[in-house]
Formats: structure tokens, sequence, C-alpha cells
């Protein structure tokens, strides 16, 4: 891969990467859609990193489908495939771990520990092998999309770090390879997460701007669905993460609930313009 | 410095890297010279980092003699200096950190908590700014050359780095922008250490084998010297710092010792040739 990036380099191919665990679905090809509009060579990888479960999660029974994966990786006219295996990028006597500190201790971290070490870690391993001018992420993972961020500012990286839109399914599900974890009952319950950002979404647009007030809404709404299980519903600066409490600059709307056993996050990205008027983004 | 050296790639230029902490020495200019050697365009960079000194350390004492450095960076025919300022390096909110677990809390590590973590980030921004084919180190720092070769690797870095012979004063004392903190009788007495390395070099070389009996013997010699406060005599394996029992691999000699506030390290490296020969190099 290294051998490659090097020669598309030599020839000025602007050059990105799609990082990906595979299971791929709408949200990955519209990130291979916005590479492919930037960038002359696309590059997606497929890597389940393992360093990013911990020992409780679901990495064994993370969804492998490589085949239909390729199907689409064709379809959405990907130049190139990286798929590594663990014992490549993570050789005998590894040692060496990347960390975005404050930023990855927050929401998703305190509640994985040790996750985003993993994600940082094994992205900058990704930039280096391929080398591109773009690299791609969804903002459904908007933590992780600003910890990459950081750390390519922080450590002088060339690339530029791009975070797309979320996509959605028709009923307003966030997309995500774990949401064929759900049964059927979950699943109809999950669209709670989406309802609930449209409820804040309201509430800002008429004028809501302390964010207790939207918190509570927002709790009032998930309560009317019983199998979810909330993690948290904040609202946080949109570079660092920590919890505001007036929303007055570029923000997130952050949700993470359990349903059943599966995990899901969603969040709206709420910024205002320069004449001081509040967009939003679901 | 990014767009100087994007241009030197652009040109095929064959690009070396020296970092310092400048109060440049004979170690320093052997690095240079080494560099000029491989590389068709050299690049020296001065920065004292902060991230690499402990809070009771000797940051603001250390030693800084910039038009000094200068002359003799021109002397030593270096094509370009980068000196960098800290807000620079670490902006406002700066958070992300470089570690090489295992290896940065043996020994040196132990005594200085962060150290590594520090050299290892730094090292990491100055590769991605400047974006060498090589890098020095001098061997002086054994430990510091051995993670930062080790994070190169994992982190798959295109940049060879290179660890140089250590450089010596007349009487033995290995070259080092500390030494000139020492007092004359301090001075004098920090000789110790290279005699208590060609001991231990003159028991490998009569067939001493035992870690154990090389260390004591080296305890020995440097007892002779009460105003040296020893920190470790250690013999270790020389990718993973590990203690050695038995000296039958690539191996360091390793000594940490105090005289008066001044902490200076000194080391050997032990080898063996393809037909189990020893070889040693102080």
């Amino acid at each position: 891969m290294k051998e490659f990036a090097r020669k598309q380099r030599e020839e000025n191919r602007i050059f990105g990467l799609v990082p990906t665990m595979g299971a791929l679905h709408a949200g990955h090809l519209s990130l291979i859609k916005q590479a492919r509009q930037q960038c002359s060579s696309v590059v997606a990888s497929i890597f389940v990193n393992p360093t990013q479960f911990g020992p409780s999660e679901d990495f064994a029974k993370y969804p492998r489908t490589l085949s239909s994966d390729i199907e689409k990786l064709e379809s959405a006219v990907v130049h190139y495939l990286f798929l590594p295996e663990a014992k490549d990028i993570y050789p005998q006597n590894y040692s060496t771990y990347v960390n975005v500190d404050g930023l990855s201790e927050r929401l998703e971290g305190r509640i994985r520990p040790g996750h985003f070490r993993g994600v940082s870690t094994v992205v900058m391993k990704l930039l280096q092998i391929v080398q591109p001018q773009f690299a791609y992420f969804g903002r459904k993972d908007a933590q992780q999309a600003a910890i990459i961020s950081r750390m390519a500012k922080d450590l002088n990286l060339d690339a530029e770090m791009v975070t797309c839109p979320i996509e959605r399914e028709p009923d307003g599900l966030a997309m995500s390879s774990r949401n064929v974890y759900l049964n059927p009952s979950d699943r109809q319950s999950a669209t709670v997460l989406h309802r609930t950002l449209q409820a804040a979404q309201l509430l800002l647009q008429n004028g809501t701007r302390d964010a207790l007030s939207l918190q509570s809404a927002m709790h009032r709404v998930l309560k009317e669905e019983p199998r979810a299980k909330v993690d948290y519903a904040e609202i946080v600066d949109a570079q660092t993460f920590e919890p505001l409490t007036h929303i007055n600059r570029k923000a997130y709307v952050l949700i993470a609930a359990k349903f059943g056993e599966t995990r899901l996050l969603d969040n709206m990205l709420v910024d205002f313009s320069a004449g001081g008027q509040l967009t939003s983004e679901l």
C-alpha cells in the first residue's frame, strides 16, 4: 500500500482515504461520493480495529460482510481497497499509541475507556500508510471526527480531515453498521433518537438557548420510549466537547442510548451564521 | 517549514533531519556529518521541548546558546535551521500525545515520568513537519533512540531513524549539553562512567556473560567515586530495554548517575557477530 501510494503521489494524483470497518451502508457510500468529488484516486480501507473495542464489547460479533462490501465499493467506483490484517497493523511487540487528551475522555470516552485511543492510533497509521491529501469521516460519530481533526492539526499532518453529513433511513434513524443488531421492536423504538433531535431543533428554532431547558425537553421525548436506555443527551461545544450552558456558538446536540444490547448514537450540528442566525443540521 | 519541505521533496532531494535542543556540541556535529553523507539537504531543528521536562527539572535553566549554535551549524554546512517557538509547536488547546508503552516506562522513564511521551510527541511533530527520509539521534540517549525507532516502525512512518555513535571528551566523558552544569570536581568525577563501562567491556571480552556479575563489577567501580549518586547500572535487551540475566544477544550496558544536581547517562552497545563473536562499542 505504501509503495502504491508513493507512486500515486509521484503522478501528482489527489488522493482520498475513506477508512471503514466494513459492513458498508449508505453512510459510507456518501463518504466515497464526497471523496470522488475532491480526489482523483480514492482508497477505501476495511479494518475491524481490535484496539478500539473494550474487552466486553462487540469486536468478535461486529458485522463482517466482505463480499457485499466489495460489490458496494465497485459500484461506488472506489479505485483501491486496502484490506490489511490485524497482524500487519499490530505486529508482535507493537507498543505505540496516539491519544487526544481531554476530548477522548468525555462522553463516549467515559463510557468506552480506551476506545478513542484505539481510533486515533489506527487512523494515524492509515494516514501514514496511505498518505492521502483528504480523509473522510461521518458526522454520526461526531466526537470521533472531532478527535481525529484535533489529532491531524496537533501532529501537523498534511492531510485534511473532512466530516460528512449523517445519512438516515427513511424514518430518520441514522445509518450505522450496528443497526443490523436491532430486533424489530428495538428498530422501531430507535427512531426516538431522531424524533428527540427534531424536538430540540424546533425549540432552538423558536429561540431556546438555555442548554438545560433543551436537555430536559429531550429527556421528556426519550422517556416516551421505554425501550431506550439513555446514556446521555448533551449539548457541547463543537470543538472541545465541553458542556455548554448557553447555546451561542457552534455546538453539537448529542444522544447516546442503548436498545437491547445495541448502543446507538445520533446528533445535530448547531451553528450560527455571520448574522447570528441559528442554523441546524440533522 | 512544511512548504519548504514540500518543495524539496518535489525536487527529489534526499532530506535529513537532525532534531536538537541546541547547546550544540561535537555529538550533534557528528549527527550532522552523518546526515550530510546520506542526504542532499540537511535540516537541523533547535527546540527546547517543554513537554519532555518534569516540573522539577531543568527546563528554565537548560543551556540556550543560539548564536554559537548558529555558527556551529554554518561551519558544519547545515542547509536549513528550523527554529520554532513553543506557541507554534503547542498552540492553545493542544491535546495530542504519542506514547510508546512499555519501553517508555522503564529506566529513564521510571525516573522521569512523562519524559519520553514528550520526546516521542515532539519528534513525531517534527517528522510530520519536515518529512525527511532520514532522522538522526545520538546513541548516548540509547533509550530515547530505541523509543523513536519503535514509534517510527509502529506508526508506519516513511522516515528511517538513524542512531549514531557516542562522541566523547578526551578523558572519555560522553558529550552532553548538560556537561556545562558540572563544577570542576564533579566534571572530574564524571569520568567514572566511562571507566565503569571500560571495566565491563574488559569482563565481557574475557568471557563474562552473567549480567549480575557484570552489574556487581560495575557497582564496585562506581563506588570508588563517592560523588557519583548512581540511579542504575543495567544490562538490557537493545530493543525492548528489558533486563537481561544472560548476555547472549544485542544489548545495552546502561549507566545513569547524578553528580551534584546534574544527571548524566552513558552506555555501551554489545552485540554478537554472525560467528557468535562478541563486539562492543563505547
